[in-house]
């Protein structure tokens, strides 16, 4: 199946681009005066092979969930036990990512990819901070966590942004500690992909536009390091960063275990697979698996952060041309993203400092993706208004 | 009046900014990891004098359009009557602030403070260059011009998206040339600079929740230029960019012209209405009205590119504090406009290389802002959703 997908990945359309190009010189703006924007509605016309591109919506963000063996380690500062917690906060509808989500008219579905602790029973009592006017009205409505299909069972409408959905479709609960083993057999990390790959599918089919990826998982900035180090060459100094905050002392030990799981098992990078394997975690190989089928279906895919583009390294090495499906929504402040960002040769949207993860900061970059393709749609051009040129 | 409305403006309420801080502290997230967006709804609290202040919506743009007798030197290469047809453009919603501002659910308001050439009649046939199935219901359906009320009659539905509203108010027919004599009188700029405040008070009244800059008015960058580096000190060399595009030879010119100016009427930075008439523009003029008027409402206002930034340092002049009401969108490809920037001591959200005005840059930027203040309204506290602590 892996094949199957990889093999739809064609390179980008070159026509649609050119068209896109001529187009942009002849809407009422100065050449060239929207900036990026006008490089990233190039790129999904191309992408889409028509000029203009589809609007991006509606929007899904599929968060993957897994635990880490390299916890063990004490590579970070919070229990194990957070990511299963988490899982019922974005049910609930009480993350930072449900927020944004609901701003952005965009769907949340988690998929439970390998979390070692059990899920909690919904309770629909993550109530908001604050008990103003303003709380959503989608807040306390979980979906129950227990009686949700497998991936491969229909989707729910991705419109339906009242209801958080889950997805078990766990590979094992936890990575193995890969300062000690490999991670993952090639068979489970395969699993995983494989999971990535059938959830862009179902959510292509149930309508999405645009697929956001989203991460959770306590430890899992370390075996991002370890990947993006694996597959850019980087010194594990560079690709390392503090992730949701730890002292310098667990610092320099995170480096140091990432630096060891690189020395033991050498992953080559290209043999993604067996890099996922080596030193990766299940979301990662998910998300890796996410963006190939997106990028099959030539449908974008928007990169959160250090989690996103570690997994969208080794999308490029399974299948160069997936980097054409790809946006950089964010410049996370783990210096590991800027690291794998330039060896894929995107142009973060937004760069605020945000290292939150769970698809945060691709929600806030999507309206200027929406915003890039409409400029297309519905810009008059010089001759269209009566607007004379310089 | 001024006086009024300068004298209504506060220092943000610290218990406020606390409370926020405190807050963020407990929320269902890493302490920080929500980089700039903690500190802006931080400082968006401060502005409110509440915790968690009010979520910013709806949103209202307001695009100050005027000419520029500096035009006759030959600092851009627009003819002067696209001013008078983007106009038409804006109220058909055939450019690009009307497509971002549908996307983002704001009201477009058009001020005319002093364009020379008339107006044209609303004709409802600047079409979209795509005839696709997303073009917006609202294109073609412009507002009439003739029938509108004065700033001071009742405001349309900030709500009401379909109908670009356009306001007359002008001063004059256009400024005098600034390279040869005072761009305005005092009384002229004093006008316009009222003009803003009432828009902002009447936009504000009609239920706007933060107010986004835009202009439009052909060789702008001029008057900006001056602006910059009347208030900054910074010399025009670095206050001056190539605007829609110019030239290098044309660029040289713009430079000389602005040293020129600032040497012929030697501004004192303490006497911004002295400023503005010396060297400024009647949009730009109206638009440093407008944060006034917001600022003393206790209203964020979203500052677009650099004319905008130009005329928040004029701002900032008339009421020091009147910068706690400026969130700064974008950081413009103007140079000019990261002077004004530091100036004022503002962080941008976006970077994205936009040189567009309208109000473009702080349409993309208005998601991040509300999205920062729903996180204190929407998202779970560790101890509500049941989350572990690190």
């Amino acid at each position: 199946m892996l094949e199957t997908t990889t093999s739809a990945i064609r390179p980008p359309d070159e026509a649609a681009m050119a068209a896109a190009r001529e187009l942009h010189g002849r809407l009422t703006k100065p050449a060239g005066s929207l900036g990026l924007l006008e490089n990233l509605s190039v790129r999904l016309a191309g992408l889409a092979g028509i000029c203009p591109p589809p609007v991006p919506e509606p929007a899904a963000v599929a968060i993957f969930a897994g635990d880490h063996g390299v916890h063990a380690q004490g590579v970070t500062p919070w229990p194990q036990e957070v990511t299963a917690q988490m899982i019922g906060n974005f049910l609930a509808g009480g993350a930072v990512v449900n927020a944004f989500a609901r701003q952005a008219g965009a769907s949340v579905t988690v998929i439970d990819v390998g979390v070692a602790h059990p899920l909690p029973a919904p309770t629909g009592s993550a109530a908001p901070a604050s008990t103003g006017s303003a709380a959503p009205a989608s807040t306390g409505s979980a979906a129950p966590a227990s009686d949700l299909a497998a991936p491969t069972g229909s989707a729910a409408p991705v419109s339906d942004l009242a209801a958080p959905r889950l997805i078990d479709a766990s590979v094992r609960r936890g990575t193995r500690d890969l300062s000690v083993t490999a991670a993952l057999t090639r068979d489970e990390a395969l699993a995983a992909v494989l999971t990535g790959v059938r959830v862009a599918d179902e959510l292509i089919d149930a309508g999405a536009g645009i697929l956001l990826t989203g991460d959770m998982g306590i430890g899992n900035t370390t075996p991002a390091a370890a990947l993006i180090a694996a597959f850019t060459g980087v010194d594990p100094l560079d690709s390392t960063g503090r992730g949701t905050g730890v002292d310098d002392a667990t610092y320099a030990h995170k480096v140091a275990v990432v630096r060891a799981a690189l020395a033991r098992h050498t992953p080559d990078p290209a043999d993604p697979l067996g890099v996922l394997a080596a030193v990766g975690g299940l979301e990662h190989a998910a998300l890796a698996g996410l963006i190939l089928g997106a990028a099959a279906r030539r449908t974008p895919v928007l990169l959160d952060g250090v989690i996103a583009v570690s997994a969208a390294l080794a999308a490029a090495a399974f299948a160069p041309d997936a980097v054409a499906a790809m946006v950089a929504g964010h410049r996370s402040a783990e210096p590991g993203a800027t690291v794998a960002l330039r060896h894929l040769g995107l142009d973060p949207l937004i760069d605020l400092g945000l290292r939150l993860g769970e698809g945060t900061g691709a929600l806030l970059a999507l309206p200027v993706v929406t915003g890039a393709v409409r400029v297309l749609h519905e810009v008059a051009t010089f001759d269209s208004a009566g607007v004379a040129e310089k």
